[in-house]
């Protein structure tokens, strides 16, 4: 079958691990969804436009849409990364090879998913961190600054953590934990220089592995788990708790991104009375925002 | 003038900023030495060899040796890096242009030089961090394990660490230091953002250059500078009083490194007890090391 120009949209959420295409067609309705490598442009410019090129065309595919090219798409794409103005540049100079591509941050998708038109926050916790609220036509980010140097309480910072922790044990200047035996196995090695070997120079993605250790550990109550989950819960509490109360609005706010059920019963009470069910993923979000986009 | 060969020695002491080179005659003593750029093989393995060779064709100019072709020199290096079994392996297999190039660590040449034949610990602190001790013909490392996970009390620590208080007190998660002044006057930018652009994906010695912005602000009284001072003056004793107490031998220990002074008034009494000053260059251990291993 085959279908008029500009009634075909995909929705595209982009990040770090992986790139998420949702194709939707304005009349049908959802057709279908397909995943990609990763799509932050920041950690891999070229590697972004094949994985978005990609991902659409197993939309298409998926949806049986074989004779349909990408020229038909009209692409709405929310990716990690053009939070910076220069990757924002790079990315709007792209010769796409789309209908129309319009372009903004993962946050600004997630947060449309998660609350519609209407004004609200969401808190990402995942691979990375960070905060993002939708107010009276303005937007406020808070946090997200990369790893890692930022991303307070995310994957990769819990595992880069528990790294460190591991590394100052095995040094005799910090406090035995069983992270040591988890990320030993993990990697299926004996010694810390061979860990080390597997860790350096590795993308955050590879240290957000390590995340799910350190929450085990902690339900078994290791004390250096416990101190990097509560100070990682911490931070998103207070993350949470500002966003809610910008401007004196009680903006509802949602905890999305794959670690954010494992934080949950961490989090400060105060900071859980701020807290909604996202309506909808953050891919809807970004189809919702190629609709209103189209010229 | 032109040397026979195997009378020209030159110690190399390679780390992630630079290349130094001593030229060294067995009977005329000292003649030059050079510096080239970064050796860090973990960090770079094409350019650390263009660094070695670089520093010692520097040297011989310097020394005036212009007919002095490599393959006269017997070569003693000492390379950060190569503490990663992957790495050595990776060094040796080197088709190198040398009459001979004997490898070991950093540490180690840094170790001789500091005390000779005679059994000593050291602890660096520059771009990077570690403690090392020569003990009853065995070595004892602790700590190095690299940027951004370990070298704690590093300058690229320090800088790091710098960069997370700015970024926590931008979003009002962190308190107020001069260091978010210091560090915006640096790279010449106005808010936040710009300065993740200007660190993001950055090597450990772009952020041991902030390291001194935090001795600064520490020297003013700034409370986050002082917390971050004394968590790695903290570290460095715990590591000299560690390696001083060794099998029972109360080895002496050289801090040096580029922070050695700067940390210096900050480490514990009982650690200060430890300290002898190093008696030469890591460029010296690694001719002395050069000299021993000459077949």
């Amino acid at each position: 079958m085959r279908l008029l120009p500009a009634k075909l949209f995909v929705g595209i959420d982009g990040g770090g691990s992986k790139c998420c295409a949702t194709l939707y067609h304005s009349e049908q309705g959802l057709l279908s969804t397909a995943i990609a490598g990763p799509a932050n442009p920041l950690h891999g410019f070229q590697r972004t436009l094949n994985s978005i090129q990609e991902s659409c065309q197993l939309a298409l595919t998926k949806a049986g849409l074989t004779d349909t090219s990408l020229d038909e798409l009209v692409v709405g794409a929310g990716l990690a990364g053009v939070n910076l103005p220069s990757m924002e540049q790079k990315m709007r100079q792209w010769q796409h090879p789309f209908a129309q591509f319009h372009l903004t941050t993962d946050l600004h998708i997630a947060c449309l998913g998660a609350h519609g038109n209407h004004d609200g926050a969401i808190v990402i916790c995942g691979t990375g961190s960070c905060g993002f609220a939708i107010h009276q036509q303005q937007s406020t980010r808070l946090g997200g600054h990369g790893f890692p140097y930022g991303d307070k309480a995310s994957g990769a910072w819990l595992g880069m953590e528990a790294f460190k922790a591991v590394l100052l044990h095995k040094d005799d200047a910090g406090p035995y934990s069983s992270l040591t035996e988890k990320l030993l196995q993990h990697f299926d090695v004996t010694h810390d220089m061979a860990l080390v070997e597997c860790l350096a120079k590795q993308p955050s993605s590879e240290y957000a592995k390590l995340a799910r250790f350190v929450f085990e550990a902690a339900s078994t109550n290791d004390e250096v788990a416990l101190a990097l989950i509560k100070e990682g819960a911490d931070y998103l509490s207070q993350l949470i708790i500002k966003l809610h109360h910008i401007n004196g609005l009680n903006l509802p706010v949602a905890v999305i991104g794959g670690l954010a059920d494992s934080y949950y019963e961490w989090l400060d009470p105060s900071a859980k009375a701020c807290l909604v069910e996202a309506r909808h993923s953050p891919e809807m979000g970004a189809l919702q925002f190629a609709q209103s986009q189209q010229s």
